[in-house]
């Protein structure tokens, strides 16, 4: 994979608003290759993993496709697939772990946005040289078998991103 | 679309915890057909728009696909076209909007989900049989020529759910 271009001074992604309610024409020009290539998972964090099963199941016909539980991250979690993604459900499995502590702060919702990427450890550098604050420096295991980093939320617009890699 | 099936009296998602670390077998049948075709859209409530699409670009080189705005949610948004699904940067138009009292209250980040679906009355109807609240009562126009419906987050686990039917 190619490292993403850096942006051309003067380009401005500051586009004028549209007030009109029509659809705008995309304006802009890649820059780079695209190093996403799927939404790989959206997470949510419950208190109840049976009962956000059961929600799932019942209101949407979604069904567990993976369990596991992520002993390093303290989560137990499900995988619900739709197209090429999947819903994760994640709950605790004690209370040191990150998301039993999300759980405490924020109360039960969007946990983070898992993108897939070819190269993790290509798009993570490209990252970190951007000046980007990341929670892993390497690449690692995560669950069903992917090799995972994630970035900080403060690089992100308060955004917890997964990169993720099959 | 057939009406996903009641649940079975007995069945239980509570499945035993798996703390072996390797991955578990799924263990459940489907009940109904799944109605959800793809993540359509992960959304991001943020401040600057502008600052947003440029990370975006610099980092995973995403560009623009889609830019609108929505005067009946009070909201700009941009799609970036990740496969078959969007990323969706969303900033208030107007002090009153309901993302403009997000941002105030919680800060940038996670806004809601959309799930694609073929038919968003008929899952419409199967939340509100199942007893969901709901924020659309019928389906709406949504951006880029969509037609969506809201479901109430304290229906779904905290999470803002957005029913899309392209």
């Amino acid at each position: 994979m190619s490292p993403i271009a850096a942006r051309m001074p003067g380009q401005d992604a500051n586009l004028k608003v549209n007030l009109s309610g029509e659809p705008d024409e995309p304006t802009e020009e890649p820059v780079g290759e695209l190093s996403l290539t799927e939404i790989d998972h959206i997470a949510i964090a419950v208190h109840d993993l049976g009962a956000a099963i059961d929600w799932y199941r019942d209101n949407f016909g979604a069904v567990v496709d993976h369990r596991e539980v992520v002993d390093k991250d303290g989560v137990e979690e499900v995988l619900l697939k739709v197209a090429d993604s999947y819903i994760q459900i994640l709950t605790p499995i004690r209370e040191d772990s990150p998301v039993a502590k999300y759980l405490e702060k924020k109360g039960e919702g969007l946990h983070h946005i898992g993108y897939r990427v070819d190269d993790c450890a290509a798009v993570l550098e490209i990252l970190k040289a951007n000046g980007n604050k990341v929670i892993d420096e390497v690449p690692r295991p995560g669950s069903r078998g992917t090799t995972v980093a994630f970035v900080h939320p403060k690089a992100s617009f308060g955004t917890l991103i997964e990169l993720v890699q099959e």
